[in-house]
Formats: C-alpha cells, structure tokens, sequence
C-alpha cells in the first residue's frame, strides 16, 4: 500500500479549478490503497479523496466504476460520492494519470470481525445487488473463469515451487470448475472484492463501502461467497460458521437466495477460493524486487479451495436445508 | 516514506481512551514521515496527528521534542501542539513503541519554491529561535562534529565507490572542520531539519513548521545555513543568491546575526553540508535491499559543499559587506 505518483499542491489547485470544492488546505498522501494512489485533501468546502489510477485500472472502465458509484451513493448505498468537474465528467488527468475526485467517508475499519459485523455486511451487499439493479452499465468480470484460465496456464509450470503437489490441485479444479460452473444464476451488478479492509465502520454500524475498481456484472451469489472466504474464516484459515450464518442471513433479510443460488454456493466458493488463489500465485510469481506491496500467500486461498472442496452442501454454510 | 507499524481501530479507541479528544472516528495511515509512522485521525472534537516513533528516534529525547513543540506552539509558533492525556504525560505506548498525539496543521508542502517563501522561511525560523529562548531543557546535537567524524570513519573506506575523489575532498574537510569550527556563537534551539517538506504553507503564508525530531541546543546560525542549503539551491544545485538573500533578510528582520555569525556564515555552511553529505552517503551504504525508503543521493550535497568551499566571504550569500 503506497503512494505511487507524488502530486503537488499546485497540482492539486490546477486540478481543482475545474471542480466547485473550494480552496485546498491540506494534501496528505495516504497509505490505503493497493492499486492505486490516494490522497486526502481537506478545502474551505469539506474532506475528499483524490484517486490517480495506476497501470491495473483500464481508463475505458472509469466511466462504469465512477458511474456505479455516483448511482449507489444516490441510491443511500454507503459509498464514496464521486464529484463531477464544470463540464460534468468524473474524470480528470493529472500526472498523466487519470484521476477522480469523491467524498471522503468516515468510519474505520474494522480491528474484529464478529459476527454482528459479518451480518452487517451481508445486508450491505444484498442492498448494493438491488441499488445495482437500477444501474444501466454493464461490464464483463474480467477476473472470471477465462481470467483463471489464463493465469492457470501462466502458474503451472512453478505452482510447485511454491507448494508441492499445487499444480495437481489447480489442475483438477480448473477441469471441475471449467466443466460445473454455474451459466443461469441471477446475474447483476457485483463488488467482487469486499475485504475487509474496503468496509469502514463506525462502532457496530456498517458506515462505508469502498474501492469499486473490480466491480462488474456476474452472479450476485458469486459476490456473496467472495465475502464468506473474505469475512467468515480466521486468521489460521479455520472456517467460522457462526460468521457464515450471519453473513447469509443478514443477506438473505434483504435479498433471499434462490433454491438454485443455495445449491450452487459451494461450487461458487470453489470458484471465488481459485479466483484469488491464482491471482496471488502470479504475483507472487511475478513481484517486482523491492515492490512498494508485498504479494499476499496465495496458500490462505488454497486452504480455503481444500475446505469448500469438501463440504457436502450448503448447509455446511449455516443455512437451513 | 511509509507507514511502518500498522494500528487498528481498536487499539487506537484504547490509546484515546487516555486522553480527552472525543471518539474516534477516521484513522488513515499516512504516507508523510521518513523517520516515524504517522496516522491522520478525525474524532467528533477534531483532526489529530498520532505519531509512532520508530527506532531512528531515542525515548529518551522525548520529553524534550514534545515539550518543545508544546512551548513553542504555546508561544505562537505555528507547529503542532502535543495533546496531554488525562495524566498529564504527552507519551503513551502503543504497539511496543512510543506514541505522541498531536493537534493536525493545516496547510501544504510548497510545491515551487520562491524567494517570498524563503523570506517566510528566514522569519520563522528567526522567531522560532527567539521563542525557543525561553525554554528551559538542553539536548546537544547528535548530528554535530563529533558525529560527522564517526559517520566519516565508517564510510571513507567506500567513499570513492561513490563517487571518485570522494574520500580525499572528505578527509580534508573534516581536518578543516576540526580546525575551524567555531565554538562561541550565539547558541540555542534550532530546529535542524527545516526542509521544505517539514514546512507547510497557506498560499504565500508560511503556517506550520513540523518535524522537530532532530531539534536540538545548537549555534543558531548554523540554522540558518540549514535552511539555505534545503531551500536556496535549485533541482541543478546551483545556488540563487536572490532566495537566500530573501533567506537572510527575513531572518534578520526579526533576530539580526551579529558580526561574527556573519562572518561565520561560509564555514557553517560547509559543515551544514557535511553534515547532511555523510548522512546520506552512509544511509546510501547501509540501505537494507528492500527498504521501504530509497537512500538520497549524497552528491547533492558534496556540490553544495564545493560552493561553500569556494566562497570568499558572507557576501556572497546576498548579505551587505
């Protein structure tokens, strides 16, 4: 997490002459942030981010990522406002980096997931898939099946090298998931990456919802699953049922499952276990030496693919048969 | 620059719990700070900095640093004022490290540097060391002659892998520097790291000075040739008398330099830059291969030295004869 484009105040007061926020008073490089670069900027007029997107996001997307947002927020979603230039567009240049300004949320986030907080969240999603439903954009999930395929091929030959008998294990699952994955689930709007460290709270209030940059449209359930690996298993990767119940539950007040969604859910995990089980392993494979971010151990995602491998169905989740 | 040690919502709702600053409600790793880990918070009473201090920093110093920045900001110095927790104390301890939370400043690195910004310089520092007067603690420099020599000790053996020459132009001014340094200045607080990224301002107004972590019972003068070696070279280094003249000139508006810091002006200078020459060179020698804060390179100041070397008098710093 870093700071990887350096901007100035001058930049900054360049750049905010085409908004109507105020005059900058502070400009302070923030940590938080794994693919991109943030700054927090207090004006006369109140608190923002300022986002440079760096290489990972492709500018052809903003208006999605940028659009969803503005239509969440107004639609009482908890999530950053972006705020349009003069001339109504969301994006600006800066650095040679395209770049948008939002509403600074408060909140923190969470130091212990409990299983209140894993309910909050699963009400939090369920609301995002309705408020999303409304939204008239589309994109692709680039990081589905196709995507692991690809970094499939990319791993094999060292998967070994970084745990024995991996390649055997990746092997196998992408012939499941390649031949089991769902094509008819209820489809919408989907974050795709709700850890822990995107959601702010305020006490035990769910206050903020943040870092839509891999947000697509894909199956609604698949999103659900991300946040039960995400959210409902412990630091030694032991699997948390109570977490799990409450997560679904609080989902399902909002947005019940199908009996096809339910059914589906292990093989969904399988998928959102590999998704980022393989997404680790190739940065892993592929880190920079002196990185400003560590690769994470892709190992935590492949117990988590061991587990969902095993479980006989979803009332291994908690929920009722 | 980096955040070093991570805390967490509730081990800072912990450390709050010591101090009357209201609840917590953002916490944002920040990426400011070279030596420390420093966190913007906001509570419902206001915006703070907690600053963590990292090996580089003795604890032993602290009182003075903090009750320093505590007198000064109590005497209209715009830096940040430490907040004293219930039992009086300005140090607490989080995360094995000690911890100071300060009020937040307002304002901006400069982002060009102009020789208004130098007059603003020359009157802070100038008040700074006036005000300074008035307190009562001592900490001698650990970053004076004494320390130039061991920094040289360690690092003339490799010196000329560096740069070619090196070693030898080091040799002979340390001989200079023994010889020549003075020892009956006007002596007292300096601040002794008043880089531009340790000031911010307003527009044209200076309104903080931040980072007192170097801070120490010094010549004052010496200072000042801190300051017009950090602000009144440009990116080429070459040296703008029109900025340092500003420099000198703001400095002397509110505490004027007797004859014989004036003539002292060019040897202070050399050890200034000396000072900051070994300091990087050894960093840049020592640097841990991954660090997360790149070494600076030390031939920007073995030219600011070479300046200083060849100049006859104080005149050519911008000052009257």
């Amino acid at each position: 997490m870093a700071v990887y484009t350096h901007v100035d105040a001058d930049e900054v007061t360049a750049l905010l002459s085409h908004y109507d926020v105020g005059t900058l008073s502070s400009l302070i490089g923030i940590e938080q942030g794994v693919e991109n670069t943030n700054y927090f900027l207090n004006t006369d007029k109140g608190h923002f981010i300022l986002t440079l997107f760096e290489k990972r996001v492709d500018p052809a997307d903003l208006p999605f990522f940028l659009g969803l947002m503005h239509h969440l927020a107004q639609s009482q979603i908890p999530c950053p406002m972006p705020v349009a230039r003069r001339d109504g567009a969301f994006v600006s240049t800066i650095k040679e980096r395209c770049a948008a300004l939002t509403t600074f949320l408060e909140g923190t986030m969470i130091a212990r997931i409990t299983p209140a907080a894993c309910a909050e969240i699963g009400k939090a999603l369920a609301r995002m898939h309705v408020a999303g439903q409304g939204f008239p954009l589309t994109r692709p999930n680039t990081m589905g099946l196709p995507a692991w395929k690809d970094l499939f091929e990319k791993t094999r030959a060292q998967a070994d090298d970084v745990k024995g008998g991996l390649c055997d294990i990746l092997t196998k699952e992408m012939a499941f998931l390649s031949q089991s994955w769902p094509t008819d689930l209820p489809r919408g709007l989907i974050h795709a990456d709700l850890f822990p460290d995107n959601v702010f709270f305020k006490g035990e209030g769910l206050c903020g919802l943040i870092d839509f940059y891999f947000s697509c449209t894909d199956f609604l359930a698949y999103d659900l699953v991300i946040c039960m690996n995400a959210w409902c298993f412990e630091h030694n990767v032991s699997f948390n049922i109570t977490k799990a119940r409450a997560l679904i539950e609080g989902y399902e007040r909002i947005r019940p499952l199908t009996a096809e969604e339910k059914w589906r859910l292990p093989t969904l995990a399988r998928g959102a276990s590999m998704r980022f089980l393989l997404s680790r392993l190739y940065d892993g494979l592929n880190q920079v030496p002196g990185a400003l971010v560590k690769a994470k151990d892709p190992t935590d995602y492949l117990s988590r693919l061991v587990f969902h491998q095993q479980v006989p169905s979803f009332t291994a989740y908690g929920l009722d048969p």
